[in-house]
């Protein structure tokens, strides 16, 4: 096996429920994957302990020469100019978390953070298989919805970082409450969790006696995607009703930088036509004319998670390697 | 009066009722400005000659030393890639029309076309009395709803110049008719055709025997004003529903690139608090949190006509001068 050298990224995608990691290559290959449970670590510099404890494993395996020199770190509501994790909903850490100083202290390895979304929109533009297509709205259905922006060939931060927060547009004046302490907002009914709602309301809507079955202990998304697939029309609506929101959406992102593609990763985007069908209809059926021509609905190369690691690495030599 | 030198650049600003155009110094300052009725022209050509013939008139009267060489041009559905304005809803002319073509065929003028909306954000940009802010949202509320993105001091044009289009973002499913061929877009909401729209649905809905009076002769958006002010609670109503959903769209707009501001111009945002109270209170309201401390909703430096002669001219300056 090839021993990454010293040049070697380390790339780190922190998730609500899994961390995972990695050493990047120029060429955008991952060597020595790592995953750790993000939810087992109630500080967040226990998990930075853990991770460094796995990279020094590897350098006592002989599995690498060096330790890393620097790190990118996509996570949830993390900022770029000052690195800095902002009470994230879907993590147990609360507050404003200096998480890059931390990092820093902790490994002595020098990084930079980004929000997850972005560092995977990053991963794609770098390392993608369309890698010339330099436009684009990248989003990803896991938990929440999350969402980077690319215009040629940058990725769009706004001025304090936190462009592209596509989950949290108001798509339903009155509708679910969100975690940011606002109603309506688009990831409370395209995202994994969106869609658990749906098919709960849906079920209480119809009468159905399946309600009372589920409502203690309800499906998660892969659930509700076996049971759509076994007849549960109540299931098959409500991926309906999740593609049609979400192609709505979609078609209305493309108003604001008209980009040649938006791509589709996480985990409910693996839900094939079920979620896609409807999504592509209603995304085609919602676009504005001048763009029906120039702009693509597809999914993203990578996984999520891969394209994060992918990205925050490329992020990490961009802003930490002085030229 | 100083008479304009040959790099004065004429900014023309094409609209549904009026063309309005004016010769810009390097300071942003307007000399001779002119307009003409856009409707009464059956053919595009026809409304140029007319341009020509204004500039020669101020030549023979001595208001000018020579003809401009350069001209900057902003119109609905205009693209700067092509210099065409593509089936302009607004005009009478139909189809593709080359208008950047014609323009210079006809005057001898080299120019250079865009949306009008753009071009006012242009205005904004370059001579606005903020002129420090380089990332905004700039909205224009006339007949409909015209939308320019600048960021880091750059119009977002997006792959086809295209981007920025918000008032044709959807905000109503299975809402009114636009003349997009679709339903519900923001345009047809906020801006002063929506204005009326929905003061005569609310009439209609409330039985108010006011309808029967005003359906076959409407009152215009500055009409309903004067009825709001006059204590008609319809008029009034109106502009809150208005204000209510322009609010959130505005602050919906925010979350794809993060801006500093978002400047309002053109006729309707001339309403003054009927329309402002309850679109600033609205648009607070619904701001994701971390954009609250970092963006402000204002009116813009100039009128909207004023500020696209004055991009228009900027842009010719940009595109045309190769220095």
């Amino acid at each position: 096996m090839s021993k990454p050298a010293a040049d070697f990224i380390l790339g780190i995608d922190i998730g609500g429920t899994n961390t995972v990691f990695g050493l990047v290559n120029e060429a955008g290959k991952i060597h020595n994957k790592g995953h750790l449970p993000t939810e087992h670590f109630l500080k967040p510099e226990d998990l930075i302990k853990s991770i460094l404890d796995v990279l020094q494993s590897w350098k006592k395996q002989g599995l690498i020469n060096t330790m890393p020199q620097l790190a990118g770190i996509g996570a949830p509501n993390a900022g770029m100019p000052d690195s800095i994790i902002d009470n994230p909903p879907n993590l147990k850490w609360k507050g404003k978390i200096p998480f890059g100083k931390l990092f820093t202290e902790i490994t002595g390895i020098n990084c930079v953070l980004t929000n997850d979304a972005n560092a995977s929109a990053l991963g794609e533009l770098h390392y993608g298989s369309r890698r010339k297509i330099k436009n684009f709205v990248y989003v990803t259905l896991g938990t929440g919805l999350g969402c980077g922006i690319v215009m040629n060939g940058e990725l769009v931060t706004g001025i304090n970082g936190f462009a592209g927060e596509l989950g949290h547009t108001i798509i339903m004046q009155h509708g679910r409450m969100c975690g940011c302490g606002r109603r309506g907002c688009l990831e409370q009914y395209c995202s994994a969790n969106g869609l658990v709602k749906s098919y709960l309301e849906i079920l209480k809507n119809s009468g159905s006696e399946i309600y009372q079955n589920v409502i203690n202990d309800p499906p998660d998304a892969e659930g509700i995607c076996s049971r759509a697939l076994a007849g549960d029309e109540a299931a098959f609506y409500s991926f309906k009703y999740t593609g049609e929101l979400l192609g709505l959406a979609l078609a209305n992102s493309v108003a604001y930088t008209s980009p040649e593609a938006v791509f589709l990763a996480g985990g409910l985007s693996d839900s094939g036509e079920l979620l896609m069908a409807p999504l592509i209809q209603s995304f085609e059926r919602n676009l504005f004319h001048p763009y029906k021509s120039t702009v693509k609905l597809m999914r993203a190369s990578f996984d999520a998670k891969e394209s994060a690691i992918l990205g925050a690495a490329a992020l990490a030599k961009k802003e930490l390697i002085i030229v």
